[in-house]
Formats: C-alpha cells, structure tokens, sequence
C-alpha cells in the first residue's frame, strides 16, 4: 500500500506529520513524500522538510494526503501541481486533506458537488470550487476525506487507519502515540474560543492567507 | 526568546513538530534546530529534518525541547549531547521534553531527585535516572516539564506557551490549529485501553526500545 504526502513551500509542518506519523505505521505501508520538485521543502514556522520525488516521479498512490497552510491557494498557480493530483486521485483508494489542503483540492476540480471541510478561518472559500462546507472535524464524501484545520489530521489519520487495516491496529496507533489529548484550555474552535479572540485571530488569519 | 530543539536521527518527528508549532509562533520568538552535525536527520518514520546548526554552535538557549523517539536510550553513548544538553540547562528559563525525551534528560542527571514523566511503555525507565515516575500528562519540577507519549508535547507547549507569553496568547494558538480533539476512539491511555492491546504494544515497544 502506498501512501502519498504532496509536500510545498509554505506548507503547515504539523499537517502533514500528525499524519505521517499514524499512516506510516500501518501494516504493509510504504510512503513517499512528493512536491515539485525533490529535495527541502520549508515549512510555514521555518522547519525544513524533505521530499523524496518529484511530481513526475510518481503516477499512482493508494492513499493521498494534502496538508495546508497559510500558501495553499497560491497552489492555483501551478497547473502541474493540479494536473498530478487529478491523476493520483483518479486511482487512489483514498483522498484525503488537512485543513487548507481541501482547497487545493477544490482547486483541483475533484470538490464540485461535495461535502467538504476545511479550516474554520476560510471556511467560506470551498464554495469557491463548489463544494458544500460543512463544520465538522472531518467529512468524509465517498473515497474523498477532509478534515479542519491543522491538528484534525491527527484524528482523520486514526479514522482513515481504521478503514484501511481496522480498527484494532487504528486503536493501538492511539495508545503508542499517547493521543489522550487534555488542552490546558477550551479554546480550540469557533464555537468555544472567546468571541473577541476568534475575529481577531479571524482578521490575522485570512490577512496572511490572501497574501500569499 | 530562544527555542532550541534537540533533533537525532531515530527521533520521532511528531514529539518535535507539535511543540514546534505552537512555540515557534509565540510573540518574539527564534526557534533553532540543532543536533550532533548540521544537516539531515532520519526520523523513525523515515520522514527527514533539518537541523541548522550543530550542537557546538548553540550554548545557550531559553527555552529547550528534547523529544523522544525508540533511540532515545542510545543518546546515552554520545557524552557530547548530554554535556550539551547540561550546559544548555544551566541557562533555560525552560527545559521541556516529550515522551522519551525525558530519559534523554534522565542521562543527562537533571532528573534526579525529581517527579517527571515519559511514555507509559517505558515510565519504570525514569527510576534508572534517580527520577520519580509520574503517569500525568505532563510534570512540571521547577522550570523542567515533561510529558507523555508523541501527543502530549501538543498539550506541554500550549501549558508552556501560556507560562511564557500569556493565556491569551496561547488560547489563540490553540484555536489558530484548531486543538479541539475527536479522537476517533477511547484507546490513548494505558487507563484506557484494552489490556490485551495494551501488553502486545508493551512487548512490541520494548523490543524496539531495548534494542536501540
């Protein structure tokens, strides 16, 4: 089984490794990190990441994982990068996202029609490519999964795991990571954050996302 | 504000990428990747960092994250990363570590006489190093905090991300990566879950362990 992650410049680290580190695990996996081309790849917080292959390297996965982060609707602009994950995607089992990943997947055509999240900040921005946002942790709309923003991956990869090698080895993933999350604090969604925090978080979010 | 991460090769990527993406977003801070030679590091999912300077280049550092990984336990070969991590130490105003990580601590002598915790799998470990074991999330001992598996360096850097620059900073945090957990399952903690489950991971995670 393979396990595709599409790595870029300006990804979210967190996106992609909550993931990588529950779907790596899995029985009989093998993953390979993909971008334009191989080599660094520098994050969105400064870390550098490694891609194995470039684009053409790569023509087929059993599951793909598009993570976010604040320049994924710069992605628009490459065609090629749209163009490979129509290709993967047209013989994946699985497709799958993390937070503003979704919109390079609505970006890429494979949304229209579909249920779908994304990070609560852009929200909005999946109707852009005909999807139909809905605010949940993760959505899952045939073979095609989303999830929120950032740390969602790590409970759409335990959900994805239970699907592809059930639910036994999906639970003793939780338990060898110690995913028993206790937030010091209840702020992590619109519904629960402080009003006054949310729209300010809200103006700073979309202010970097449009930049980029 | 210096925030230094220790990276190794055999580390497991998600116990630095969590804290790493909180802290490296708290007001005013630097962030710096360091380990035995700059360069590329294996992680144990075979995913690759990036450490930018090696470890003589940094002597000191505010804020100090130590993550763990199954090779945790051989850092006890390398005198020079203990000696580092000790000078390092002397200078903090925080010395933090997640899963293993702290056993790393442990060698280094900075744990003894001290409550601290790490993954459940290995928590007898800590005795070896004069520390008490403690099952918690995460322990704090004066300025050093130590967490649990993998997951529970997301939780240490939210608590840690509140000591240093505020509640209302760190409540946005959580909501800007959207830390509000689903997991699909009641499997993250030893207390939790099935105990047939539970003795097979043992087993397995020790012999990773013991051979590394």
């Amino acid at each position: 089984m393979n396990i595709t992650f599409l790595f870029y410049n300006g990804m979210t680290a967190l996106d992609a490794i909550g993931p990588h580190e529950i779907l790596s695990r899995l029985p009989g996996a093998t993953v390979q990190r993909v971008a334009l081309s191989a080599g660094k790849i520098t994050t969105c917080s400064g870390l550098l990441l490694n891609a194995d292959y470039a684009l053409s390297e790569v023509t087929q996965s059993d599951v793909l994982v598009i993570p976010g982060g604040g320049k994924a609707s710069s992605l628009s602009d490459y065609p090629e990068i749209l163009d490979w994950i129509r290709l993967i995607h047209s013989k994946t089992t699985w497709t799958t996202s993390v937070c503003t990943g979704s919109l390079i997947l609505g970006a890429a055509g494979i949304l229209a029609g579909k249920k779908a999240t994304t990070h609560w900040a852009v929200m909005d921005r999946l109707s852009r490519w005909g999807a139909e946002p809905v605010q949940e942790r993760l959505v899952q709309s045939g073979k095609i999964i989303t999830s929120a923003g950032v740390s969602a991956g790590i409970d759409m990869a335990l959900t994805l795991a239970a699907k592809i090698s059930g639910e036994t080895v999906a639970k003793s993933l939780q338990l060898a990571l110690e995913y028993d999350p206790e937030p010091p604090f209840d702020s992590g969604s619109p519904k629960k954050a402080d009003p006054i925090l949310l729209e300010n978080l809200r103006k700073k979010m979309l202010a970097v996302f449009d930049n980029n």
